[in-house]
């Protein structure tokens, strides 16, 4: 088998954990697999370096940013090929340039265009495990790129890709994909198994043990995913196919998301046209709109709530106001909001989901703000001081709960 | 005027520092000259990977070892790019892989080959400042390489002379090069100029101001060096050619060496070949030997005495008991021993200096145990515990105290 395998931050965050995971990655040598491992920095270092990018001038060029975060990675990847020849097992470091890793030139959030493997691929038939830095790239500036937070995983899912490996596991701090999170529902369930989009819907809408773009990647080379825990030995997830798992659950899991905020404009002239009016503005600043509802016309007017990420909040209110075109009574913004999502592929043959969401969360009287659907979720929009109770609420009315 | 500018790991220490370099340069450059910049490690930063390097895996790969440690150097230069441009200047960092600079294979302690310039050149006219982390480049297997310690001064001369700058200014902690060590000799004087070789018997024996091998590069490159410290604005020392230095002085100044050991093999059977089968065994170890002195034979039997550094004795001692080819009686080593040198491009045309020097030390009644001269130095081992009376007296002996 050819395998990749990704250590997150906290499973290389000093030596001792480096010698652990090297321990680890002899496991699958021993067995006869073929190993390519893809690691992230040291706990806490990258932070460092993005400090002293910031103290020494608030507004860098990221292509200097890129330079500077990415010894990060650079340094955990030397390392662990030492930690490996230790062991005796043939292993070198190979850095995003090397390879190379090649991405496009969008520095602070590139995107992996294409990876030269025939070097790699000789090395792995001879033994040899590759180290190789995550979320780093060669951009065709021929500077270093990177990939933008949680990159790592996106290293690791390209490779795996572009190595046509077997499987990619992605060894973190926890030990899988729950229903929901278990710091708040203790009676919250791993999952064995779930599909590729359910695990985007979980890790876009707040469930962050993967990067979202590494799901998308593994779900369009058909990579199978594992998220397990580099502290234990238990099994953990598996990110796969839809029909790779038998029984599927209607719904799999109850994510949140704390990241929105809520923009109200009162009183819009309600024509037709309003609508790009109102977004075409918010498109052009390069802020994102999730939530969308409008209310039934009186008057000739109308209110129009959406949401946005809580970062871009004073953005969008400036970017609405600034706007002409658009004319309305107020803007009330709100970010004491939470975003809660009913998850499940089930959805799509079972009818039914929403109906007991709703009545669920009518139960405890939390009141729904905003809305929104898709073929295999269901999202409203809630005042943020209801988190745990709607997340409680939820996974015990589908059923989700452990013993 | 093209100028190439070292700064060393305490002038790039904090955030702080390189803010008060970024000045330094816009300095060179508000002047209208072009700039290339060469920076080591923030003070501590390679210590720390080193230390990691250690921790992993004592035995480690030298090539590994380079990955991990250059990058105290890669985040400097991002660092100093990025503070450059905060000053509105234009400036861009290049890694060793980048440009590239060429050099051989062997990890840790690298030489460079060559520097590629053409774009640096086209940058430079156009008013780009370039900012290249010292200390490392790119071998021939296209592995990141390691200088060796001090190697930033070594980059930064090999710049110069590649791009034929007018000056290569070495900023570091102190204002110049003393006529001694001025924590020990209170009255030494900064020297305004002292020439290269001077400056290289200086560096290797002991007063550690510049690598040696960036000396070597610079003196047969005939690159204007200037040793000076970035704390203050005095100006530092000039290192040159003879012949634009019109006051020789006989002595330029006084440098010391705690770095040896001393080895004597007591009774050797004196016979011709004798030195070759004591030196050939040493040399076969990588062991440098440095002073030798044979005493005059006695009953067919001799003691012979040489010096090694500090960190060699027990391999030397080692190398000499396991040779059958020698027979001696015993082996008696001793590191407490100091070698102090007199140094001064004028003995070259100016008899008496061994004299002047010997006479010095015995009035004080220091025992001279070894002595080796040169064309331009005098070099003399004592014992250790003399070393602050033997640089005292022989700084006022000749006539190098200042006010």
């Amino acid at each position: 088998m050819r395998i990749v395998q990704k250590f997150g931050g906290t499973s290389v965050a000093n030596v001792e954990r480096i010698q652990a995971v090297a321990l680890r990655v002899k496991g699958e040598v021993d067995e006869g697999h073929q190993v390519v491992v893809a690691v992230s920095a040291m706990a806490g270092v990258t932070n460092q370096l993005i400090e002293y990018c910031s103290a020494v001038s608030p507004l860098h060029d990221a292509r200097e940013h890129d330079v500077v975060v990415s010894t990060g990675e650079q340094i955990t990847s030397g390392l662990l090929a030492m930690a490996l020849q230790g062991l005796g097992i043939q292993a070198r470091s190979w850095q995003g340039w090397q390879l190379p890793i090649r991405t496009d030139g969008v520095h602070g959030k590139a995107r992996i265009r294409d990876i030269d493997t025939q070097e790699l691929e000789k090395r792995l038939e001879s033994g040899e495990v590759a180290v190789i830095p995550g979320f780093q790239g060669l951009g065709d500036d021929n500077r270093i790129t990177t990939l933008g937070r949680g990159g790592t995983d996106t290293t690791a899912v390209a490779l795996a890709a572009a190595l046509h490996a077997d499987r990619c596991d992605i060894y973190t701090d926890v030990e899988g994909v729950y229903t929901t999170d278990p710091r708040i529902v203790p009676s919250a369930r791993k999952l064995d198994k779930i599909t590729y989009e359910e695990m985007l819907e979980m890790a876009s809408l707040g469930a962050r043990v993967l990067q979202t773009r590494s799901v998308e990647l593994a779900m369009n080379h058909r990579v199978p995913l594992q998220v397990l825990s580099s502290f234990s030995n238990a099994s953990g997830t598996l990110v796969c196919d839809e029909d790779e798992i038998v029984e599927k659950e209607i719904v799999s899991g109850i994510a949140y998301s704390m990241d929105e905020a809520k923009v109200t404009l009162v009183k819009v002239e309600d024509r037709p046209g309003i609508a790009a009016s109102i977004f075409g503005p918010l498109a052009d600043a390069n802020i994102n709109v999730d939530m969308i509802v409008q209310n039934v016309s009186e008057d000739g007017s109308t209110d129009v709530t959406f949401t946005v990420g809580r970062v871009d909040v004073g953005r969008a209110k400036e970017a609405v106001q600034n706007d002409d075109s658009i004319s309305f009574e107020s803007v009330i913004t709100d970010d004491a909001v939470v975003k809660v999502s009913v998850i499940g592929v089930g959805m799509r043959s079972h009818v039914g989901v929403a109906k007991t969401m709703f009545e669920a969360l009518a139960e405890k009287g939390i009141n729904i703000q905003v809305i929104s659907t898709s073929e295999i979720k269901v999202s409203v929009l809630i005042s943020e001081e209801y988190t745990e109770l709607a997340l409680r609420s939820l996974h015990t009315a589908f059923d989700l709960d452990g013993e």
